[in-house]
């Protein structure tokens, strides 16, 4: 096992391409509006009160140090609302002050890509103003210091204080990253450091409902080099799962053998025991991210190969075409192999985003490129489907299949919308997918003794350690890629062959290839360029997903496409494919001949007979730009 | 519109027929099965407590007649169980004592078909136990009268009251029928000359929260001919969803206008208005019976309308091929048209049981075969999956695809079970079952005038007003029966021409044929021989059931057959059947050619290629016996 190096994002700058727009959608328009909802300025939008208790926060602090006291308020439930609290009282979910926390580390993500003093003023305001919410002992969460101090760190299960840690060393690692201030970084590493104490070898046992804590400490340990941060992410990772359950001692219960009722957490074994994806589908993949990267760091065998069943179990028995997991809404969670429903899947984008930071982890820990395949797959697909081509509204949950007019009858797709949202009430997934996206360029390149390993393509220019590289080339559309070189010292450099493509050539004679990468020795500046065939292609899914039985998904380079309404017509159930196509691609869409079938009569039931077939183009746009033209049905599996 | 008379049980003799089979199924084990689960006597089972509570109810007031006080207990809850309560309270769902009726009801059936001295004693035995039960006001419900008696008709819509007297009402009209004694009927009349006190025009606006009280006074008005049932009957129909809901006035609330939360209970509208089928699939059926027996015996036309609508809603749009009805789980209820999954249909036993009253009431009203159809759909399909071939055990849902080892995965199927169930904690559908079953004579022949018109087709004699009919033939296998009619007065015969039959000829010539019915005049007495053509046919669904898009039912007379894994292997969805297929009926199963799909490799997602076709000789079994030859996977929409 290894542990390659990840490059900062300043050290990859994206360029008139694809994911350029991208991370320009976010600038211009996700992190602004995310600013105005954290600010409650958004009409129509419920208010999101986080300022707010940051900002009660303070004040409370502020009283108590000049010797006041204040008023106790309950601490006891995920979310308190105007109705039901009192004025003075912390407002939101339980996991309210992460939305600021993500907020800063997409907008410092962002700045470290692209300057703006405006962002930075807001940036810093907020940065003070959390720091004025810490207590003195390095404690921040505004839920326990408004409303009941003395309840901090009682129920580690629900009440989401070890995360919304998480989410502000996040930040703060990118806030240092981004303006070189070391403000929010002190103050995360004073509450690491509280942490560290209260849950140290010899403190509670205790471990987060909700993991993040533990991926925070290690990129903490990384940007600070103190062990005791790698030591306390190591304890939390290692801790759960195992009997007695920390989740019963805390609250007085216990747990008969065999019931499972902490799945949904991860924590139901002792993760080295974990084979199979389980639980709450985020907080799956936050945890595994965890593991893989821990295990990376200690060389820890054992833990990776829990890691890589893990991912295999993913993404070769739960995982969409799309890259979506967690496929039931009950629970936002797994369900068991192959169980791969169309129309009501869950498939979270924050969990898209999540199975992307496990697959980056797992592929620094061993060069196969099925890992960013996975990452792939996700990116241009589920994530990216959560955010419309405009920036301006999001989807939570991405099926593979969409009939909106069934969608508010049905209690078993209430989940699911036909039309993105601006904003939600559980505002997780904008901010999740803006930090992603305006951080990708932090996945492009793996670096280890030197060798470079690309793992995602697209036109950037990166400072590397053995080379500096421009990326040029339309990848996305032509699966063309051109790597000008400029080398400082010899290396290995390590194309990955995407799992999409299987017709492929190099500029470079001679690549060898091993687990998916082209290795080439540079040993002078030069420039190599690869051609992806993008050939459309219809996949199948494995037959042990008994819905998709008989259906094809078209598929070009990375992304899955579907049929829309708009393009094709309602009722997208009776149309079908020719068996064998011929697609056509015009640089936006993929068309090919099939046709619609048509009975006639109204019976509910009739007597077969060939239906008429008439014949249609068939017309695919890629599934992550669904939605974007109105309501209408969408599907990405089609009849052949 | 008209009011046509149905037979009693004693009238029509099933005599070696395929119904006849069933009726001795219930008689030999469902009866004696039930009679032991009554007294707690069955190894295994929880007990029913019913009859316990029934001695409990005779002690509480034989103390009270005697000036003692008995403790009061809660009467509060939809259930009670041995570990929540004290041992001298209630026991079980509030609905207990209905299966005492239930029982006594199918038990008195049985002796109208064949007297049995033995059951006969043990009815009789429960009849003076039920009336020892009695309240001196006629009042009859063990929940309240052990419990707590002042809390009676306080919470119409949870608790049952009148639920219970219903089937109180149809076991008494039954055991009168079968034994001459009035004990039971007195003292159901008691009971519901109390009910029209307490609800008549001047009383209580209410109506019960599960409706059959309706049709159970309909049937008492119909035997006794006490005008006060009738009215009462249209008293409780009439009042049902008006404003303001009576439902909220019992408990002080009040819904704001456009909620839907007494659909379930069918009361979100006045009965007239209601065009849509909707909520809990059994309330709903037994409501419309009610209204189309109270339309058809006063001529409302109105009313008559909404079941008209609602009739054609569910079968047009509501009803599984089967005659299931109900898809979902949650409320066990009916959700939008054309939403028919296989895999999580609900389809209870007991609501393809109602939906063949509320045919039957219809037939009566209005002569147009679909009404019986219908009927029969439901009959020979899903009323007859819910029992055994042995008769010892039972299916409260009623799948049309399962696949055992999803179900205990699956939070949407966990109310499936891919082996039937000695009994149910609910034990609601065996003996509805086994009451249909039992009484089924009575829906052969429908009388008007005079004329007679028959509705169902087995060996049977019956002894009708206008003529004396021995029914000969093998209709469920050959399609084939013969009527040797004994004339005593001339009058029309008409002969119900099955839905799934489009290739039917009489032995004798000329019928004049109107909405599904073959119309003779007979004048002496004659044989007439019908003989309905029982190809096996290709069935498809209505475009709008997505989900069978592409798919097709076998279907021979009126049968639904289905695949088993027991014949034809496991992945019933790879299986596929010839696009012209040339079918082999043995009398027992359909063959076809088919193929099976195989694809190679275990990639989640794989280029789609021709799959390999093996050839296969598919199986198919009648629907109604699936699930007797062990565990497997079943599966009736077959793809094409």
């Amino acid at each position: 096992m290894r542990h390659t190096e990840t490059t900062g994002a300043g050290e990859v700058r994206l360029e008139n391409s694809f994911w350029h727009e991208k991370q320009e959608l976010v600038r211009r328009e996700v992190i602004p509006y995310q600013q105005r909802a954290l600010e409650d300025g958004i009409d129509g939008a419920e208010p999101s009160r986080c300022l707010e208790n940051f900002r009660k926060a303070a004040a409370a602090l502020e009283a108590r140090r000049a010797g006041g006291k204040t008023p106790v308020y309950p601490a006891d439930k995920w979310h308190y609302d105007d109705e039901n609290s009192e004025p003075g009282a912390f407002k939101g979910w339980v996991f309210q002050d992460s939305d600021l926390y993500k907020w800063i580390e997409a907008a410092c993500r962002s700045l470290q890509n692209e300057p703006d003093e405006e962002l930075q003023i807001s940036v810093d305001e907020a940065v003070r103003l959390i720091c004025a919410a810490a207590e003195d002992d390095g404690y921040i969460n505004t839920l326990f210091t408004i409303n009941d101090p003395a309840a901090r760190f009682t129920n580690l299960r629900d009440f989401h204080e070890l995360y919304c840690f998480g989410h502000l060393a996040e930040a703060a690692a990118q806030h240092f990253k981004a303006t070189g201030s070391r403000e929010l970084l002190d103050a995360a590493c004073a509450f690491a450091d509280l942490i560290c104490r209260e849950f140290g070898e010899n403190g509670k046992a205790g471990y987060d409902g909700h993991p993040i804590a533990e991926e925070a400490l290690l990129e903490l340990y990384e940007l600070t080099r103190r062990g005791h941060y790698l030591e306390q992410a190591a304890l939390f990772i290692n801790r759960r799962g195992t009997r007695p359950y920390y989740f019963d001692a805390e609250r007085g219960e216990s747990t008969p053998d065999g019931e499972t009722k902490y799945e949904y957490n991860q924590a139901h074994l002792p993760v080295r025991e974990q084979r199979e994806a389980k639980g709450h589908a985020v907080r799956a993949v936050y945890l595994y991210t965890a593991m893989a990267h821990l295990a990376a760091l200690t060389r820890d065998g054992e833990l990776f190969a829990a890691c890589r069943a893990l991912f295999d179990d993913i993404t070769q028995k739960k995982m969409y075409i799309t890259g979506g997991i967690g496929s039931k809404k009950e629970g936002e969670a797994f369900t068991y192999a192959y169980d791969l429903p169309n129309s009501t899947a869950y498939a979270e984008s924050c969990a898209a985003v999540g199975m992307v930071l496990f697959a980056r982890r797992m592929a620094q820990a061993e060069h196969d490129s099925k890992y960013f395949d996975a990452a792939e797959r996700c990116l241009y697909n589920c994530v990216l489907s959560g955010m419309a081509q405009d920036g301006k509204s999001f989807f939570y949950t991405n099926p593979l299949e969409a009939i909106p007019k069934t969608l508010a009858l049905d209690e078993h797709r209430s989940h699911i919308k036909s039309t993105r949202q601006k904003w939600f009430d559980c505002a997780c997934c904008p901010p999740n997918i803006a930090r992603l996206i305006s951080g990708i360029g932090e996945y492009f390149f793996l670096q280890e003794n030197g060798d470079i390993f690309v793992e995602l393509y697209d036109c950037c220019r990166a400072r590397l350690e053995s080379a500096d590289i421009e990326m040029s080339g339309d990848y996305a559309k032509s699966g063309e890629i051109s790597l000008n070189i400029k080398m400082k010292k010899p290396f290995r450099l390590a194309l990955r062959i995407p799992g999409w493509c299987d017709d492929f050539s190099f500029s470079r004679k001679n690549a060898f290839i091993k687990r998916g990468y082209a290795y080439f020795g540079i040993t002078e500046s030069c420039t190599i360029s690869a051609r992806f065939e993008t050939r459309v292609k219809l996949m199948r899914c494995n037959p042990a997903v008994r819905e998709n039985a008989g259906l094809a998904a078209v598929c070009r380079g990375p992304f899955v496409f579907c049929l829309e309404e708009a393009d094709n017509g309602a009722n997208l159930h009776m149309l079908r494919l020719d068996k064998h196509p011929r697609f056509d691609f015009d640089g936006e869409a993929i068309t090919a001949r099939g046709y619609r079938e048509e009975f006639s009569g109204s019976a509910l039931y009739a007597e077969y007979r060939e239906p008429r077939r008439r014949a249609v183009k068939l017309r695919f746009v890629p599934y992550y730009k669904w939605a974007n033209r109105g309501e209408g049905e969408m599907r990405v599996f089609v009849r052949l």
